[in-house]
């Protein structure tokens, strides 16, 4: 993989249309006629605008009516420019804004900037995303006569089924995480570091062109419940999991694991991980249209706890788009507010994996992919790693 | 640079007594008996747990005592655990939490799990940071006899001053990423993309044991404004800046940037290098304790402008922490709510950049580096690139 992989020419007017439609429904429904956003994915679902420009950029704000015009709060310009960019004509203005640091590290100056352009868009009842609840709070205070509607929920829910465009991009960036994946796989070898397969991986998906590195975590030995890299060659006998996502062009993600093995892994971890797999068939039979999120979390539990192995201490499922990790769930019911049914056209990650005892330590073992929902089922966006090939 | 880097062993104990402390005099003064955070940077702060997981991780949240005592709540467990992590004796429980999707995703499941926790434990007072603003409102009905304050802006204050063991963990992270910066200088030439330069700089910091790659921006022909690669192959004769960062072991950033020329620049471009990297200096000897931030802002502009270049349009400086890019920040004082004077122990990057036509397109060439401030200026915590040097 020398050069940027080939990313799909899709229709960015017609993509910000089928959006706009389904926050504008939203929007009519909760009688809201206009909405304030912060979070980079949902101003990128309602404006086509890329905020996501580094880790923490939770400076920038978007405010858009119901039909999609906008206006964009920037920490890179120090004066107002009007109708900025050629290919979102929708963005009618990008003002200067406090950066380079969290929007509520600047609270009057954010809510001063803002509540102008409220006023100045005569908006009456505004749906507002994850927004500091201080920040909010000025914002009532600073336009009295204007109704703050908290509404991050119903956005999460609004966007879990995709549009054909979007799973187009979900697909893409789906493709270039497995490439990355095959890159790390092939450095694996007795005395590699968990840190240079991460670093392999990040070059891959860099290479390819992807917009962000959304994580790089692993496990070499480091018993349930442990993401991170510490330096740790892999030995003879070793079984590792890492766990990498990306956002493609488009800015959709991709969120998957593969287990890797150094040489012949020990028999109760090859068999614990044949297990795996087995339960990872259960989920994906399962998973079609009409099913509930919590029978597959279920399913997979239930076959790894027979087998007498660590049952996945989290959700095995999430979905998939703007955001690396949104609805729906696939979680023990307790722990989701609603417990979603499949639907054609949602995007889901399943992520199972599943611990056992060998030679006196805990192993564990994980896999991931990503899939879009069909009417008969799922089909798969990551490229599948064969389990023998992840034999070295 | 083929194994982890050196990592300083800072005494993780010391560093959290004085982070502690320092918050424990703020909730005294406030009269908060305890704070509730989410954004992973104040968990790290407030407990020293490791949170941030992915680029989106907002599902995690962590009930603190004034003396520092925690509770965390996770995605990753299903039922509590009593005194989790052995180094980490102030974090008393990981309690199972809603996870794969933002916490405003499951607001009632997330509201009933806090609110049982702040109901135990008694609390009154409890400052909060950025919570969604629908999470605290719920909060409030389901804890009617406890007081929610917004504290977010506080936390950034409290934060801005830096203890000598934070330091030498900010140092960490900025000789890091220096060498990440030298390892995708190494491989400039024409015909590169700025996709293959990205790359081989995130590789650098994760092979280096980084524990987050928080950017990957750059600018090749983009013109003002432009953050983002597009596959661009790098031309003879072309200036280009990438703008790249991390979170090194224990959590601390660095956020650095670097102009490299292939071959030989267009002479209108290189004297408007040589003039940022004259305002550049000018700033980096008016920083010092005591002085306003929009002074070293205005102080960098009114040089580039005297030129005829065209002025940094952003902040020209931030503080950096546990957070990429946090208080202080040098802007136009109308953009700031405080202007802040640095103080010896603050951390902060300078990234002036500049813009020149030269041959009919805008050129735009950065630098940044991270700094520390001593009681006679800045002690630069990246290791400069010689100017020279950058001349392929």
């Amino acid at each position: 993989m020398n050069r940027r992989y080939d990313w799909p020419d899709v229709d960015q007017a017609a993509l910000r249309a089928a959006r706009t439609a389904r926050l504008k429904e939203f929007c009519d429904e909760a009688g809201l006629d206009h909405i304030l956003l912060q979070e980079p994915d949902n101003i990128r679902y309602a404006t086509g605008y890329r905020s996501h420009l580094t880790a923490d950029s939770a400076w920038h704000a978007a405010l858009v009516s119901a039909d999609g015009e906008a206006e964009v709060f920037v920490e890179y310009v120090d004066e107002t420019i009007e109708n900025p960019i050629a290919d979102l004509p929708n963005v009618r203005a990008l003002h200067p804004h406090p950066g380079w640091s969290p929007a509520s590290a600047n609270p009057r100056t954010w809510v001063r900037l803002v509540a102008g352009r409220i006023a100045a868009a005569g908006a009456r009842r505004i749906g507002v995303d994850a927004i500091d609840v201080a920040l909010v709070e000025a914002l009532r205070r600073a336009c009295p006569s204007v109704e703050f509607v908290p509404s991050s929920t119903a956005f999460y829910r609004v966007r879990r089924v995709k549009d054909p465009l979007e799973i187009v991009l979900v697909e893409a960036a789906s493709r270039v995480n497995s490439l990355a994946m095959d890159a790390a796989m092939s450095i694996v070898a007795p005395g590699v570091t968990d840190d240079e397969i991460l670093g392999e991986a990040a070059r891959a998906q860099l290479k390819a062109g992807v917009e962000f590195v959304t994580h790089s975590v692993c496990n070499v030995r480091g018993g349930s419940g442990a993401w991170f890299a510490r330096n740790a060659s892999l030995r003879e006998g070793d079984a590792y999991f890492f766990d990498i996502g990306c956002y493609g062009v488009g800015g959709y993600g991709s969120d998957a694991a593969r287990t890797a093995f150094v040489g012949e892994p020990r028999r109760e971890v090859f068999q614990a991980y044949q297990h795996l797999l087995a339960a990872y068939e259960i989920a994906r039979d399962l998973a079609r249209p009409g099913v509930r999120m919590s029978a597959i979390h279920r399913a997979v539990n239930d076959y790894l706890s027979r087998q007498g192995l660590g049952r996945t201490p989290y959700a095995i499922g999430h979905g998939i788009g703007l955001r690396l990790c949104e609805l729906p769930v696939a979680a023990n019911a307790s722990l989701m507010d609603v417990d979603d049914t499949l639907e054609t056209g949602m995007c889901i990650a399943l992520e199972p994996e599943t611990s056992v005892e060998a030679g006196g330590a805990i192993v564990v073992v994980k896999v991931e992919d990503n899939f879009v929902v069909e009417e008969t089922g799922l089909r798969a966006l990551t490229t599948p790693y064969p389990a023998e090939a992840a034999l070295v």
